[in-house]
């Protein structure tokens, strides 16, 4: 927490999850990374109502949803509690990629969709799962999509190819993205938001996809999916027709910051690590590693990486409680890239830090190492938000940059 | 200025600087630096009351005291616009060192001293310099001094040699540091702070050191001093005897803050000719340098350091504003070493983007770049700062680091 | 190969080798990834003839031992091709950890030694490990080391805790590292290199540790190794008493330099499927990833470090060559650290060109990835390595720095 | 000097080189930095017989026509130590822009043309200059240019505006790059070469170019030049009409590594320095600065660099001398932004280590900070040369890329 942003709210809720985490999560932690990940949901689903109590549970929801009500500035900081370890966001309902349906189906979603989809998400009595990137088409390039979904006698029938669908394993739904208005003039109007039941026929998990090693499963997993004529009702439309790319937007701009407050959880638990090691770890009779200066480099840019991206990512919550993510787009840009290069390193260090220790599994750092390579490119790469960035910040000085020929 | 932190009266002073210096300076900075420094002071001096009358004279000093009332946070603020040109301290009288010499005097100074040495301070009518770093010994190290002050017939009785004493070309006093109790038990307690006016005899200046091709003059200067049997009475001793290295470290850690303030406005100095360039300079028929990818990653990443070391600095002057500089001390080291690279970065890069003006004086950058490589190195190397604060991170997980053998 | 180092002789073996992998090796490595790696090494064995036929076999060990008698400069040049596959060392029997123990055993093995253990090493019949680190004491200070030998009616008494032995697991014997004499004024005389049959009671594997989220096994792991009164005879003493860590700095000089020529060809495979991947992967209508700018930066960068390292190995190679290890120290440690950043920014940077696909295990790039974290810290950690060098050249200027106190 | 590629002719030149060096240019170099430029250039003339004496007279010039014929690669390894001292070519009649002139002229000059203009550059009794870039187009692009040179009676008209013409203050002729061929169908078909010497009617210096902080004069300058009708001979024409390109790209190959072979002996000089320094300043009652492993990784980091970028630079020359420049375009790309950027890292940390002393003119250090920035300009900046190399490496995989829309 930082003492300007901390509400009273906010701290009691820190202080209840701090709590949990420590009697809950940390302790079984190692033991839960040895075991099937579907086995670890279950235990994760039975601590449900020690979530529940500490008044946590949804934290960035609306009261009156059955959320926290927590701001984003809240969460934010209370998301880098729970970043710290990978079990925790699941413990109280808040992981990827739920909470962006959440979100799409609380703006979105009509009575009929809500009540079937959305109540028994609140509640984490499902998970769901997103379908939007494409193997064949860059992710970077969102408008460029090769699913279609056809309106047939009150239906939709869908056929397409969809990979790095996460947690599909074991979803009840996904939310998928595909062409129904190819037609329409402008490329950001051709696509649309539609919701499949997973066991919809034609709707089929070709795999698992194996990632740094591991083929995952359950909530930890990504999909590659094939939908060959799947048919669900027109009613499952997710807001217009054509809004796709529009809806994606709006949920793509929290879901970077919901990861950025995440990362910075991962780099608290690391730094903790790195320092815990250098204090502790003798390299010669009275002499610790903490001592070498080299050490301390890493601690204190690690340190100042830290903080740098902390503040980056509240002052971005702040803004989007404030004047909405249109108006912190910049900022939204800004952080997914500053903040998971700081992710990266930092974890990096504490791996030097730890010497072989650091690659072994014997501490959790090898899994962050592993497991976040990805943030510099998941929900869009470092270069694509870097370009993005500039082309914003050029626009205001008269030059109009295009992201690249062809539209 | 950051919404959240913008005050009504910081906003006002903010937009009366900016008005004074869309006027009187940033149109005659080429003029000015073409100019004999000390005729750049008399013009300074000359729009004195028009800088008076802006409210933002003496922005950080009490307003009971003649200034403008400031808090640090706001102050940092304000020092972001100052800082993007060389001659705006100057004209509102918060240069280094007159700044952290006017502190020093009002918390130490006793009415005598007040009257005579902080007054004209206050009221631009002197300037003063600081006298501690000595060619001899590890500035990092500021303990090992090797400059004695002898008490004799109710004077002190100076020797030593001190080097980079900022703008004592043309200062009325000097407050020098000097070892008066070699016998103390503790090394941090054997020095004292002694004010010695410029024209005392045995008080030489030897040289303006030359510096990045530049020997300087007036306040911007720095000078070589030789001290041989220079006397003052003892009344001139500032605060406690031994106390030197305390009003030092008191003295240090606002004057870090103020140059990591004003480093934020050369960012955005040179940030905005950067992406002015960028935006304008044609490479080809019809393209502007700016649609270069690889500038375009200059920019976003020289916008995301400028923000993470803005928020930085902002949240270090809001802690000292509410918990003292002491509680601050971390931070003070991180935003002294963060900054400082950023700034150096940011500088380089704008000079990159201007391909071969962006050496030549024809823009502001190559004096940036030139005058601003010391920011890594005065008040303290990013080496002895990042040892410094990790030293004081693994103090907390129980490992007492010493600085280096033998003290 | 470098034009200037290519010999006839390496000529000839480099194309053969080529044809080798290329119709052997990269058509089966992706298979290899998904089968057990015990199953791997009987393939591998199989493809022994194959191997033999190029005349590559045993590239460094000398004709005469029934090698390829290749320089190390020729080597070097070779192992960049076998590099580019983690299986193709070990078809042509220079694998780490054998190729140091065969090393030792050509230098210092007594002829019994020799045909026991050394030839059915070189003829790829056995394989072998080494045991020296140990989880207690830091790797990077190998002269502290609680394992102990103690003579005894004709035999070793060995009590002892390792780890990070490679490729134990099915290995036939293991050099242990063990204090034979503590008594020995000087701390690098106390420890001697000790043969132990892997079968010998006592000597237990307690596991295979797993890193990077696997286990691994045969070739591929390394283990926790636990020695309780392990007895041996004395004649299995290898090279003299005392002489432990005089024959480890003779292994592990050229071990260093083997990892690194490996590390290129590691590089090189990595460059070339980030070209590829640049040069096919469409992000728009007509628009490939490599004509983005960043991308470009990406490649060009790549290859200039690459062809740095290659050039710094080379040098030491042939530095190695002409005037032995010790002429080398300095050199050696420049390209364990050097090459091994390298190694870590060309493997991450072909990753990101390559988005999500990236990460997955669809192409080889994240087990390279995983696999070769651990390259800048075994053999020693980059912070070694840089401290060692400075202070061999600092000596040069007359500053005689100690490792660390106590030694 | 590198063993393997020290011919004994070089080993004998070197030596006499260094003995010069130290007898006649170090002893000198402070008090010539103090001095108006063009007294120093006569005192550098004044020790031409010296130069001459030592077989090192023009360097890289054939023996025939009066140099010392050295292969490029031992030209590269004489560089480093010429390199040292920013006098040292001069004193040996190797310095930009007359080396490169005298190659054009060799190359391309006509009897008439050699007789009045290579014979007294290669004697050094006449300096020349270079006028090609121009303020108005960015100088990546060389094929856009607006200077003209329009044939009329027997001669050419020349009208255009130039800067950056190094050292044109003092010299007897200017090359000048014109369009003479507007209408001609390739771009790079539209330009040549014309001496003009300088004290033709119309063609002025309008000034020397500030440079960081310093006007310059003589030959350490670089001056802005109009010319306006400016009336020459058509016989002045050098080499083929409509050449210019061709003849630019073969003077330019050259000029870059002969840059990057003096760089390395800049950082030679700058990590000689910074060594000296870490082993002799105190820090503290028997510590020295280089104790510090913060330094330490200054040390090892700058010796891996400068040595990775000599054999980059070396192996280039030798390819050159091989092959022929066309054969090394990509390696010569690939030094000059690799070698730029050490160049700037190397000096920048022994400025570092050397604090305070570091930022004066009190060492060379702050003359090559300030002079050197221009490196990753000069002759491409990084940003072309990084994108000029991975669009020929993506070439061999398919891919074509345009340097830009227009061309």
């Amino acid at each position: 927490m930082v003492d300007v942003f901390a509400t009273p709210k906010l701290k009691r809720l820190y202080e209840a999850v701090h709590t949990f985490m420590e009697s809950e999560i940390y302790p079984n932690e190692a033991r839960w990374f040895r075991m099937p990940f579907r086995e670890v949901e279950a235990e994760l689903r039975g601590l449900r109502d020690k979530a529940r109590a500490t008044g946590a549970w949804n934290p960035p929801i609306a009261e009156a949803e059955g959320g926290a009500g927590l701001s984003l500035l809240e969460f934010g900081q209370l998301s880098e509690l729970l970043g710290r370890s990978p079990f925790a966001h699941l413990a109280f309902n808040c992981q990827a990629p739920d909470a962006g349906n959440i979100e799409l189906l609380l703006q979105h979603g009509n009575p009929a969709q809500r009540e079937r989809f959305l109540t028994p998400l609140l509640n984490g009595d499902i998970r769901s799962c997103f379908a939007m990137t494409e193997p064949e088409f860059a992710g970077s390039n969102p408008i460029r999509m090769g699913t279609t979904a056809v309106k047939e006698g009150g239906e939709y029938v869908i056929n397409g190819h969809k990979w790095f669908a996460t947690a599909a394993d074991g979803a009840a739904f996904s939310i998928v993205m595909a062409n129904t208005n190819p037609e329409a003039n402008s490329p950001y109007q051709r696509a649309s938001m539609i919701i499949v039941p997973m066991d919809t026929p034609g709707f089929e998990i070709v795999r698992n996809i194996p990632i740094m090693g591991h083929t995952g499963e359950g909530w930890h997993s990504h999909a590659e999916i094939r939908l060959e004529n799947v048919r669900v009702p027109q009613a499952n439309l997710l807001g217009p027709e054509g809004g796709g790319f529009m809806l994606a937007q709006e949920r793509l701009g929290p879901g970077r910051i919901h990861h950025c407050m995440r990362w910075i959880g991962i780099c608290e638990r690391a730094f903790h690590l790195m320092c815990q090691r250098a204090a502790t770890r003798e390299i010669a009779e009275g002499r610790k590693l903490g001592e070498q200066q080299m050490i301390q480099a890493m601690i204190a840019e690690s340190r100042a990486q830290i903080d740098a991206a902390r503040y980056l990512v509240l002052h971005t919550a702040l803004k989007i409680d404030q004047a909405g993510q249109r108006a912190a787009a910049m900022d939204i840009s800004t952080i997914k890239f500053f903040a998971a290069n700081v992710l990266q390193q930092v974890v990096d260090r504490a791996i030097q830090v730890h010497g072989a220790l650091g690659v072994t599994d014997d501490t959790i750092l090898s899994f962050f190492y592993r497991e976040e390579r990805s943030a510099r490119i998941y929900d869009g790469p470092d270069e694509a938000h870097k370009a993005s960035l500039a082309r914003k910040i050029l626009k205001g000085y008269g030059l109009k940059v295009w992201r690249s020929k062809g539209h």
